[in-house]
């Protein structure tokens, strides 16, 4: 059990996780708007697209176009996807982008064998190489990721242990190519976490890794999300990645199973009464909430936009009770 | 910062709070229906109807009649809510629900003012003369609740020293009935509540009545519901009062606002993953919310009836293992 942070940095995921995971098509004006809406709240971040194969992943075919139409603000950084150097290649090409690499090691043996046909030991390999690419072209590294750091559907729970091996395994990589990676990521790729799991195994991280910052990518395919957000607080874990108004889950419409990150402006407001800084405007950021349910035509699972902020209530109570003083 | 509990008791509260809120008529056969698969999850108590004025809530009409249906099962305490002496006495003449009293204080004064006409003084001596009917008439006391605990929308946050202060009365006034209420439980009637006010208020009780147990009714209002669970149990906090389903809420039916109590599967998933006892079968608990969201007809906001129990995933994947090896 630590302090709670001071200050958190959220990542916001919502345009990339959100409309990729759309069974409709959402129009490039619709995205541009979404994302420059997010820029004026305060995110420090927003991942606007994956540059990834559109006959793959029609929904992102448009990626290019979003980054030449966006209107970037002073302080936002804006990042993409890709999942190899074409998709690097394209990213670079926008001219837009903050390129930052990752070196992302995967827990789980039966899905990296069955998506990747690979194994720990190819997995590491290929981590080795690109890290060398992002070495050789500047690429700054400042993550090494654990991906189904948790739980995975096809190999059930991760060991503790296994999870540590790979963060020491992406810790040498980067030592390797004189790359200094600040923050270890876990990805709660299938939502196995729960806030137990996330206490011990942030602890165990804080304890052998103790000058890394820690940070969390959570789904929230089991209603957990929040509550391992708090547990991750708890650890001191500084930074989450988040999607507004709890996008990428459409529960409610046809992906039953499927769930987005943990809701941004939920998480803000928890972290808004918990005094911990990120420096967004809830208000501003639950009308991207709004609009984002506008834009993709069906209800998110965010609570807080329909909830409402407190601290609107509370105005509301202070007015009244000068009213009556 | 405590230890967990072994054991968390649950009063499932939904098809009251449930289906008092819809819209539509439910017909007391689907009421029943829901009860009665409900009784054969394990759950300890359930809370069935309210015997209110039908023409202020006629979605519970027919709440004897309900009464009169549903098929008892052992170990099971069937209760229902009254809010006066006219609805005790339905309640009492049902003759098959466990008919138990509560000294209930409400925390904020705007809400006892506008709502019931009332004050502090006059909220305690009503209490006082309700308590001195329970010990006259041999009706057990095992609760002092404190209601709109944490804050509410007419007066803001609630000062932890309210709330302890208001404990000391409703242990004084059962003292004085010689009533021995085991339990102290917060209601967040309109979900102010977070991780941290749990902490904070929950620590503060255990300080000064370590005697007692607590129990928590949170509503999801704001999303913070399995996490004020989770911070809870950090507490010590050994019941909680829960919707199957999410019932309650429907925040994606025209009652935007409106949520209910936290989700039961939700919580007894999280509990089940920490190891603490409910005596609960998910499994089964997870098909009645799935009955339930067939009988209101719209989606419900539990998540877990969506991204399944981990533990059916865990079977699967040593069956797939022990065809491997």
């Amino acid at each position: 059990m630590y302090d709670f942070p001071k200050a958190v940095a959220i990542k916001e995921e919502g345009p990339r996780e959100g409309f990729q995971i759309e069974k409709g098509q959402i129009s490039t004006d619709d995205k541009v708007r979404l994302i420059d809406a997010l820029s004026l709240t305060g995110l420090q971040q927003i991942v606007v697209c994956s540059f990834v194969n559109p006959k793959v992943v029609p929904q992102m075919a448009d990626a290019d176009e979003i980054c030449r139409r966006i209107t970037r603000q002073p302080g936002v950084k804006y990042t993409g996807v890709w999942l190899n150097e074409k998709g690097l290649d394209r990213a670079k090409g926008t001219g837009v982008l903050d390129i930052t690499g990752a070196i992302t090691l995967t827990a789980s043996a039966t899905f990296l064998q069955k998506n990747q046909n690979s194994s720990f030991e190819h997995n590491q390999a290929e981590a080795s190489r690109i890290a060398a690419n992002f070495a050789a072209s500047q690429i700054p590294v400042r993550n090494v990721n654990v991906a189904s750091a948790f739980g995975c559907n096809f190999d059930g729970d991760i060991p503790l242990e296994r999870v540590l091996s790979l963060i020491d395994a992406g810790l040498r990589i980067a030592r390797e190519n004189d790359l200094q990676p600040e923050r270890i990521s876990l990805l709660d790729t299938m939502g196995w976490a729960t806030p137990v799991a996330i206490r011990r195994t942030v602890g165990a991280i804080r304890e052998r890794f103790p000058d890394k910052q820690i940070g969390l990518h959570l789904h929230d395919t089991r209603g957990m999300g929040i509550a391992n957000a708090y547990a991750g607080l708890e650890m001191g874990v500084t930074s989450f990645d988040a999607c507004v108004g709890g996008l990428g889950g459409c529960p409610f419409a046809g992906n039953p199973g499927a769930a987005g990150n943990v809701c941004t402006e939920d998480l803000v407001f928890m972290l808004n009464e918990m005094g911990i800084e990120t420096g967004i405007d809830l208000d501003k950021l639950i009308e991207c909430a709004q609009l984002a349910e506008e834009i993709v035509g069906h209800p998110l699972p965010g609570r807080v936009k329909l909830g409402r902020n407190l601290d609107r209530i509370r105005d509301r109570v202070r007015q009244a009770q000068a009213v009556a003083a």
